[in-house]
């Protein structure tokens, strides 16, 4: 997609605006942004090893306020994907954010203390003058749950190569007995290109007691018949993801892997009915789990429903027993519970969606119920 | 590859008995290691959100003094990828690892500070009891940079994947006017699946004046006769990485196309003849930046030489100016020159080699002679 740069992309001074907001309620002058995806979020721009000024001063426009700081490596890259954003070319790029905030006399810098590193937080220290740092947890990643028009198009494009891309490899016969799990991911990873992926981010197979370890990856083992296959497909379209998991069974199933499949489904809809706005994201995780407690499986669902999905595969919010936070409109997960039986086999169905006041808008079309693949 | 699991694997417990040797010249009891990949190295597990104890005691064979920290989802992972080791499994994994050094009343031990963000460290100091931690900065990483005989082979393969899919996509005419680079780039990574890759970690194609943009991602242009095409092949086997570049002309050659090819093919020459064990890297860097100096594009070669590749793609030691510590036999590296012109076109020549004593082995084997693709 090059919506960014053809007709009317995404509006990045807005994201800053927002931005602008929490700053003021967090109580910092300014913040430095070091997160790569935070940095894409703000303002385009896609390079590394970079780091991003934003001053919340209610003066001025946007550009005065908002420098990012790069190297000689992504000058031109600046220029292509940031057009407008005033660059400072630096080998130390951090360094040289730090010793503009302090030209600038910001006083109260925010940084991001779940991104930056003790050894990076050394070395702001050490270049900083007349600084104070406030370490902030989370504020662009707060704003990353909420997905705006464009990016709402963009996951659902990830999400029909996530479809479109299983669908082809099903109808061609990909996934048989005889075959390995190697070679239908890699039939998956083709096909979603095929179908508009600009970057695989996931195509794993799990065949027999390999579908019971949930993050089992594609080996050189073939698929047997009466195996459970689960497969997951990755998909990335202008940055952003959708993840889509369906778990067949080969030839005739077993009544085991029926019961499975069977509650397996039932806890995922009781998930994907949960998705409203404002409900806890620990209530969303239980009214899944409940379903496969009550069938007494609970220990085999062994992480949690879901998370976010956007410019990461796996972002804010976490849907987890321990998760907190409410979910807000416009906000994409995954909703992917999951039973494993070591050393026979297991179940995962996961979709991707977005939160919406009337329900849930679902972005993977996939069929739920249990195919078995002859 | 399934190597570690068929006949003789890599020798983990080696690894863990080197670090030993660090901990020791470091003052530390014990490191606490959260970097995934340097867990995979140390250990043979691949998951993430974990965490791995090493404890420095001479006493007591090693699955005493080693102890990995994950949660239910990576139980049976573990249990697959690394049989022996001891696992204790929580749901917060590093917090268990913490209170298990207070149990063993390790005294002082170190965490990697340059991967451990300022929020994970206030949680570790909070967790802690009797313990004293101490900031250690690229211990293992500094183990990783000599390959071993598994690692070289891995690496040797995935080269093997980039070469054979470079020339694959060449033989069928893939490069050539109307394409896009997109597709090009989709070509060659299946190309390099095809021949061998596990994952491709590139495959980026840049086309006239994009190929003066050293970091440009794949778009639907399309290449046209006359053009500099920067083609950079990926290819990852058995989590090991090799990379290689080369620039093409479409249909004749200008002057100033051929000039700036064998500028950058005679620095990749000097860069690599530079590559010997014991030469500082920042010499190794000088040695090839000269030439481009001496014909007075110093400033348009806008990054470092080259840098280490592994298990990660860009990792110890960096190859520039500005690099410290000397080379040994053993490390793998890119030696990777490039001339950037904004507006007209670059080349960039790159290759994947490790340092030996009698001189470097060439990995990759594609011709850097200028190739004019008709």
């Amino acid at each position: 997609m090059s919506a960014d740069h053809a007709g009317r992309g995404p509006d990045y001074a807005a994201r800053r605006s927002a931005l602008r907001g929490l700053l003021m309620e967090n109580e910092v002058d300014a913040l430095i942004v070091t997160d790569p995806v935070n940095i894409r979020y703000l303002t385009g721009f896609c390079g590394k090893d970079s780091a991003l000024l934003v001053h919340s001063w209610d003066t001025g426009n946007d550009e005065e306020r908002t420098v990012l700081g790069t190297d000689g490596c992504h000058r031109d890259l600046v220029a292509v994907q940031a057009p407008g954003l005033r660059a400072e070319i630096a080998s130390a790029a951090a360094r040289r954010i730090v010793e503009l905030a302090g030209e600038w006399h910001v006083g109260r810098v925010g940084y991001e203390s779940h991104v930056v590193t003790v050894e990076q937080h050394r070395r702001l220290v050490e270049w900083r003058t007349g600084l104070e740092f406030a370490a902030t947890v989370g504020l662009v990643e707060q704003l990353r749950m909420v997905k705006d028009s464009h990016e709402a198009a963009r996951i659902r494009a990830a999400a029909v190569a996530c479809d479109s891309g299983l669908r082809a490899v099903l109808e061609a016969g990909g996934v048989r007995p005889g075959r390995t799990e190697r070679q239908v991911a890699r039939d998956l990873a083709w096909a979603m290109f095929e179908h508009g992926a600009e970057t695989v981010a996931a195509a794993t197979v799990a065949t027999g007691k390999n579908s019971a370890v949930p993050r089992h990856r594609p080996a050189d083992v073939t698929l047997g018949a009466g195996d459970l296959v689960a497969v997951r497909c990755g998909a990335v379209v202008g940055d952003y993801h959708a993840v889509l998991t369906r778990t067949f069974v080969l030839g005739r199933a077993e009544q085991w892997q029926r019961e499975a499949h069977a509650l397996v489904a039932a806890a995922h809809e009781a998930g994907r009915a949960a998705l409203r706005p404002g409900v806890p994201v620990s209530d969303v995780d239980a009214a899944s789990r409940a379903v496969i407690e009550a069938a007494g499986h609970g220990k085999s669902f062994v992480h949690g429903l879901g998370h976010g999905v956007g410019l990461r595969i796996d972002e804010a919010p976490g849907i987890a027993k321990t998760g907190t936070g409410t979910l807000l409109s416009g906000v994409a997960v995954t909703v992917e519970p999951g039973v494993y039986f070591p050393g026979r086999g297991g179940v995962r169905i996961e979709d991707t969606l977005v939160v919406r006041e009337g329900g849930p808008e679902l972005l993977t079309h996939t069929s739920t119920d249990l195919t078995v693949v002859d």
